[in-house]
């Protein structure tokens, strides 16, 4: 070792420690004096080292790691030394050895009590390996992963991913709203050219349209881009299906065939500048005229147009659209009529004023506008005529009397845009966590001293970010997929529609929320690379913004659906035979003192806290907690109040929190059904992990709530906290798997840094 | 009356009820049957109206709403009658009148039960009255308020809000990158040929710059466009700076002069493709060529490029190049390079490869680029010499022996650029809140029964979303103040930068994740509306995304956040003295018992709840707890951890809620001295409120925790959340005046939904 003096030779086991001490100039100088005074021997080196008054120049240390460096290179670099252990092998000396040997144990505490981290410290004075990507090998096939996420529906996706993959699909970059409009309607015109709306058309000539696949159609475009998606629902979900589900058979002959061809393009034409979430209460009025037998269109006032209307702007010919309408003076609530809008030339009809809504913040390959109508006229034979028509005398019928309760079985039979959504919202985040979690999998940063920077997966902050809602998007995948089942079902059955449109506003709620959350953290998850708009998430973020609020502001739809829960509640007490009261009450009873147990609220071993059972009975306890809450306490207060709307809103919040603990228990149920019919065991495996992890983040996420109410022991709590981070860290091994199996095309993805 | 026959006039006290039983349609057919049977008397009108088996017709049910319209308009409209109560009055009998007294109470009890929630249910039958919008009378003066929040630095903001109302600055709509960036750079242009930046330049002579009026004009800034903020930011606080204080006397004399009139554009080059948050790593290097007296600076491979370097795509002449320092061959580690890159004509200098990163999700008016070296020469007077310099025989000298220290020395010199973040997230959120609270305050959806339309800020559910986000911005605000006045008087006295490093990395991650919080609520809160681009929340929202990313990421900042107080709690026990030691945990320990004290942790009376002391209390019993928890719990872990860098990384989420406890505890100790110093006492009570609420709304946020540690009992969390609400509630009159006072000129907000 030439590249030592003799002086430095002599303290030659303290020189590693002595390095990190002044270079990581973490230690004070009353630090610094004791590990002076705790160093043994006493030579003109160790002062020289260690005076604070007299620090060693920028060079003297760089040089001395050189040094340092150049005498590890001869040894083996080693796992788990500390500094001590590594000058001692630097000196060639055996710990056991001469003077050395009876200090070795005072310096290592010294090590340690300076916060040197002592085990692999000396890791830098070697150069770092290079590691291979970790090779997991899985438990679980990610083929039949792939095939039960599609499930029934497999042949409608696929159809839209081999679309996909033609060159004509691809993400547009920078582009104008103008360009962006004329993109947008071509993509739509070979969707229609190449049949996609086939399975809707049946309908045209009587028969069942295939509903289910329209849904599954629309959320594997959701995959791509949603300027498009959107667009393709406008015209062919709520144009196409407002006359398939409000018109006559004759009306869907007639418009149907034109409509999915897309060359009769149309709007959907209810929301207005005043009226967003109150519909019920919109202006626009249809007036019949007897004399002429036509209805007269108005918009009574200038905040009365009809607002934020997709196609309107510059595509659409014709529009259903939404009116109060009178007969004979009398009125009749909301009814839908078809309204041509524009000239075959493109300018606007008479008497129809239309203005573009301008620039969004996404969505802007679609063409928003707005209308106004002036005295509109347009024949009988333009109301929808499903629930309400004028008869030849002039005389209004109607197999729904009750205006309002019209209105809903109208609202109810567009369920449909809403179950789309929530399938749609899943879309978004899968795609969100493809790009993060494959992202995550390959960049690295910082690493163990001296060793190889690591994965950013491999950090617990980002596995908390990125895990959980992996787990809660398949649940509402899963969610949404049994939703478009139950309503596919209800259409083909003719069914009451009240039980799908609950579901359906509290998973399109909870899934379009989850969908901006998880893009949110995905884009954070991937820093400055996720900032890049080739990287996807400027539009997936831009453009499912409003999934929140359209087809329904999430917050109106959970007053809905905590509706929906009261109302059954109060179901279960219509029996007037006083001893079946009785016997409910009991049965809820029974069921909450049993959860709230003493034994149970304090139980913590792992295969408790990963029953399933476990959660499902908490997740149902507060579900009823908040019910009974809730039902107590309105009818007390709206009891004599003096204001009862006040009274009643007081309850909104308490209104979301039992819709929010509804749906989160309704898809936690569901994810269990898809576990336990599962008949692979190795894929139930994993998806029990994923389903346990849904809903102890859920509990986890809630409590405050559960510590509140009981149903929690702090400990149980803190357990809980920890069972999440261990399922995180046992799926993310899994996780780019996980995410592959949602099998989004490479070509919808589109982010470089998320290529398979 | 003679639009009623005479067998509807024999139940005519009825009808109001009927009509509501069929309109609302939410009676079952038991029900129905139920109040037939317990309807007096038995008539042919009766079983008309009442057979489930024979519902009315549209036109009957229509037709009866009319005749009660009619006839009810010959009353006064009532305040609270119930149905039944308004059927006597139309049939013109007193309550006390014949048959009917009899089975009044009963029909009541009827009513009652039938959930036809009684009291108000009879207003459909009456014209809505329009109601005058609130008027409320403010206790406080909004004008005193606005100059409390300006500050010390009221006069830089004025400046920019003066230059704001000059048409040259206005929200431009779609625009695409390139004309967006020229825009920019003409914008920027006019601040630094008004003298914006004269501020800055005394520092040129020697001087000591004025670094907080910088701040404060590019907080105010921020309440315009964001990429005027960022252009404004690269080449003023980052190239500007980057040689104000890493550079020599002569450096700044020879350059500021040209880059403060925007004479010389430049870039500020750290971040690498490779090496984002780990920059300490970056792999550009400088080799000294002693023979030529020139740094050769590289890029080593194609992953070690400059990348997200603002002006590098079109406008940079000059960048401070970061890069591994190499002497003689002897590594010194991260020094800071002025390297021109373009040459006069706007090409790139030679051997200097430069690509654009192309469209990003925001601040496309910045041009954003990549930079590559391949071996580019640059004199020795290239390196910026305030930490590091190479004498005229080659020699490398530093003040700072430690690449380490040295680094982080630098780093904590350009602290600025995240004191400048933090400013700008408060303004974010505070534009944000200005539009959605103004929004709400106008907007009217719903209201009660045959009422008018109320306020959407009248919701419980809109005040919770939007005042406890206001509070918080109000405090955030007074610590952003407070961390800019800190910032400048540690550059004023040239002090540590240390302790402002780690407020400033606290502040800027917990301001910048609430202004994306607060930007997705507050356009989620303005529905429609808020997506509308000329509403502003879709540049908020892209702009200020990266907030959380750039100038170091937050969960990053975090760690640093947490080592630092993990640091200073290590500090208090530096002393050997075991003395001073035992007194320092007693100390610790009584705090913690009186904190815990089973009568406080249940007391729950108002005045407790909204008393500063105990939220002050509870919020540093929670940041002590933490600290022990991970001090005792790192030092267990890493004695003898096999992958120590594993067991470090697994305390990351605990350090992550560590840094949020501390930042939370800091801010609301800073929001409390502002309201003990304000003079004015009705200022100082509106304050106190917000401060409460912003207190109150963090320990509900983290109620789990507490309840979890025993710093709340069940009862106390519910009380907290009520006196939430209480507040929320008591606070939403005042909420347009609270905003009105942060003074961001019409101009700037553009929303035409939020003008003044």
């Amino acid at each position: 070792m030439p590249s030592f003096t003799d002086s430095e030779r002599s303290i030659l086991p303290l020189l590693p420690m002595i390095y990190v001490a002044w270079a990581d100039g973490e230690l004070t100088d009353a630090e610094l004096s004791a590990l002076r005074a705790a160093l043994p021997g006493d030579n003109e080196a160790l002062r020289q080292w260690l005076d604070p008054a007299q620090p060693p120049s920028a060079v003297q240390l760089q040089d001395l790691l050189r040094r340092l460096e150049d005498a590890a290179a001869g040894i083996a670099a080693p796992e788990q030394h500390g500094l001590i252990d590594l000058g001692l092998a630097i000196a060639g000396l055996s710990s056991e050895a001469g003077a050395w040997a009876a200090a070795r144990d005072a310096l290592r505490t010294l090590e340690k009590t300076l916060g040197l981290y002592g085990t692999a410290a000396s890791r830098r004075f070697f150069p770092a390996e290079a590691t291979a990507p970790t090779a997991t090998t899985l438990s679980w096939s990610p083929e039949a992963m792939a095939v039960l996420l599609d499930g029934p529906r497999a042949s409608a996706k696929a159809k839209v991913r081999a679309l996909l993959a033609d060159p004509f699909f691809r993400h547009p970059g920078e582009i104008n709203s103008a360009e962006y409009r004329a993109l947008v309607l071509r993509w739509c015109q070979v969707l229609a050219d190449r049949g996609f709306l086939d399975t809707l058309l049946p309908a045209a000539a009587g028969g069942r349209p295939d509903v289910g696949g329209f849904v599954a159609t629309f959320a594997t475009l959701a995959t791509f881009d949603l300027s498009l998606l959107v667009k393709f629902g406008v015209q062919f979900g709520l144009f196409g299906c407002s006359i398939l589900f409000l018109g006559s058979a004759e009306q869907r002959r007639r418009y149907l065939p034109d409509i999915f061809a897309l060359r009769l393009p149309g709007c959907f034409a209810m929301t207005e500048r005043a009226h967003g979430s109150n519909v019920r209460e919109l202006e626009t009025t249809a007036t019949y005229d007897a004399r002429r037998d036509e209805f007269v269109i108005d918009t009574p006032h200038p905040l009365a147009g009809k607002e934020w209307i997709g196609n309107a702007a510059e595509h659409g010919r014709m529009a259903t659209v939404f009116a109060q309408l009178s007969v004979g003076g009398m009125q009749h609530g909301v009814h839908a009529f078809l309204v041509p809008i524009r000239r075959a030339d493109g300018s606007p009809a008479p008497r129809v004023r239309i203005t573009d809504c301008g620039h969004k913040m996404g969505l802007n390959g679609v063409d928003n506008g707005r209308l106004w109508f002036d005295s509109v006229r347009v024949p009988r034979d333009s109301l929808l005529s499903r629930f309400a028509t004028i008869d030849d005398d002039g005389q209004y019928h109607s197999p729904i009397a009750s205006p309002g309760r019209r209105f809903f079985t109208m609202l109810g039979a567009l369920v449909g845009g809403r179950v789309s959504v929530a399938a749609a919202s899943v879309s978004v985040a899968a795609s969100a966590l493809t790009i993060a979690i494959r992202y995550s999998a390959r960049r690295r940063q910082f690493g163990p001293e001296g060793g190889p920077e690591v994965e950013i997966l491999r950090y617990p902050t980002h596995r908390k970010r990125l895990l959980p809602r992996l787990a809660a998007t398949y649940a509402l995948h899963f969610a949404a997929e049994d939703l478009t089942t139950r309503y596919a079902r209800a259409i083909e059955e003719d069914a009451d529609m009240q039980e799908v449109e609950a579901l359906a506003a509290g998973i399109k709620a909870l899934a379009s929320w989850h969908a901006t959350d998880t893009v949110q953290t995905s884009r954070e998850c991937c820093g400055g690379q996720g900032y890049a708009a080739v990287n996807r998430f400027a539009a997936l973020k831009a453009d499912s913004d409003v999934f929140s609020t359209f087809e329904g502001d999430n917050i109106v739809l959970m007053q809905l659906v905590a509706k929906s829960v009261l109302g059954q509640f109060k179901g279960r007490f219509s029996d007037t035979n006083p001893v079946s009261i009785i016997r409910n009450i009991a049965e809820i009873a029974s069921g909450r003192v049993s959860e709230k147990n003493p034994f149970i609220t304090r139980y913590t071993p792992p295969h408790h806290l990963r029953d399933g059972g476990f959660h499902s009975d908490i997740l149902a306890g507060r579900t009823l907690d908040l019910t009974l809450a809730i039902a107590r306490g309105l009818r007390r207060d709206l009891d004599d109040a003096e204001d009862p709307f006040a009274a009643f809103t007081a309850w909104q919040p308490a209104m979301v929190a039992l819709a929010r603990a509804h749906i989160e228990h309704t898809v936690h149920g569901q994810f269990r059904a898809v576990v336990e019919a599962c008949t692979d065991p190795d894929l139930a495996a994993v998806l029990n992990d994923l389903c346990d992890l849904y809903a102890l983040s859920r509990i986890e996420a809630g409590c405050g709530w559960f510590l509140e109410n009981g149903y929690l022991t702090p400990a149980k709590s803190r357990a809980i906290r920890a069972e999440v981070t261990t399922l995180c860290d046992s799926l993310a091994a899994d996780a780019v798997a996980l995410v592959d199996a949602f099998a989004i095309p490479d070509e919808a993805i589109g982010a470089p840094i998320a290529m398979r």
